[in-house]
């Protein structure tokens, strides 16, 4: 099946640029119709080929599309869904890329569009950020979710096409139990990043003075703020927690050091050690997570 | 500078295996007499035509060697120089590849042979172990600290001749400052992993469901508790502060998510993002470290 035409892209950083750049290698590549807040970015995408309409506001670029993709953080996607719901055209399909799920749906439903709104969250990411950043091959064999609450078959069908044209490997997914799962998966291992990378700071280390172990470990304090903080205000208690049981697993450790468990410190290594044999992820160097 | 023949290597793990292998490499390669606690990595290595001499007791590969290197465990690293007193040719010049300095120079110091004692510590590892995941390339562009406590400029020359033989970049440093650093540098990564992999596991998730991020996050746990258990003892006190540190840091972060202070968030992502970008460190897909 092929992608709708046009794709209409609201942001052109590291995922709706890339999403650009992927979609233009297509055999039957659509046209794009985007808008981006950096300016630069949308000249950038426009030099580059892989643009053909460069709008002027998010809502030229929303009403110009068959299939719209939200590609801005969770914050500005929850509110031009508000904003935009007089500006889709009745056929179109409309997706986005967030990290949560549950308060995107909500806000389709809300804006009358549930019908036509399937929710996207590509598992991939890079450090960099902006469409100098973007790059076609960024969701070759990644997995991305989609949300099963809302969306009638058209347009499922729609936007597993997109994934699919892209290389990457759609996967139907409840919104709540997504969002739940990326607490897990994909907040905590940023903000433990973060964490590692703030102590080593604080005791004077450089990232060069790492190993490649530590370097791995503090890749992805790397990552741009702006798109974490709405997904963790979204998810605020449950990250807390999140955070809070790896401090105790931390603290547990540091008991069995003080006082000499050995064989308690062996048999959690040993266990850990068992789990990450146990699944194969994606390529290491495609560096963080959306 | 060449390499001084023979070459006697305690241990054909990883490390002793990749050493090995990176010897046979060179144009002017030296013998290399080894033992090996694990029979079977012995018969690998000379079946892979990167052992000369097999030998049936450490004493035996220390006793017949020009340099010896010992790459085993920390714990048998300090008993082996212990019993080996009566051992090593008098011209010997003695190395160890452990990943904590202090200790092992104490062991030295008292066995008698601090003028021709100098330890290492290369900065790589991988989360596989045994002969079988031994590669020539893993010293490759990797510092390895050389402890400037002990060890005439003879010896000194013959282990940084060693190191710079296989590719990696040797610099000197005390053993004190040296261990004081990898509790922060190589520990805390280590243990923030396993850490981090335990939480995973217990809500269910597999290593398969994380994106490239949290795959980074977790590559460490996969390293063998062997190597890290004496590590971790010796230095115990001193990394149980580290973990403490870093719990409270996370902490700390759960508060400010609770209590919805963005701007701290927000200005804590800032500051390690920043931090990141400071150096680069060796290439990612070594893996682990030692």
């Amino acid at each position: 099946m092929t992608v709708r035409s046009p794709v209409g892209i609201v942001g052109l950083g590291l995922m709706g640029g890339s999403l650009a750049r992927a979609l233009a290698r297509l055999p039957d590549a659509p046209d794009v119709v985007a808008w981006s807040r950096d300016r630069r970015d949308l000249e950038l995408a426009r030099e580059a080929g892989v643009v053909q309409h460069a709008a002027a506001t998010p809502e030229e670029a929303a009403a110009g599309a068959a299939l719209v993709v939200y590609a801005v953080p969770l914050g500005a996607i929850l509110e031009m869904i508000g904003t935009h719901r007089r500006t889709w055209p009745p056929d179109a399909v409309i997706t986005d890329v967030a990290g949560l799920k549950t308060p995107v749906l909500e806000r389709a439903r809300a804006a009358g569009v549930a019908d036509r709104f399937v929710g996207s969250h590509p598992m991939t990411g890079a450090e960099a950020s902006g469409f100098a950043a973007a790059r076609a091959g960024i969701y070759q064999g990644v997995p991305v979710w989609i949300t099963d609450d809302t969306g009638d078959p058209e347009a499922h069908a729609a936007v597993a096409a997109l994934w699919r044209a892209v290389g990457a490997d759609p996967r139907r997914v409840g919104a709540e139990a997504h969002d739940r799962r990326m607490v897990w998966a994909s907040h905590l291992p940023q903000l433990a990043s973060n964490a590692l990378a703030g102590v080593l700071e604080e005791h004077g280390l450089a990232r060069a003075d790492l190993g490649p172990g530590g370097h791995d470990m503090t890749r992805l304090a790397a990552s741009s703020p702006g798109v974490w903080l709405d997904l963790l205000d979204a998810a605020g208690p449950a990250v807390a927690s999140a955070l809070e049981e790896l401090s105790r697993v931390l603290e547990r450790l540091a008991a069995d050091l003080r006082e000499g468990r050995a064989a308690d410190l062996e048999a959690f290594m040993d266990t850990t050690r068992r789990w990450t044999a146990g699944g194969v992820g994606p390529a290491a160097d495609r560096g963080g997570e959306g």
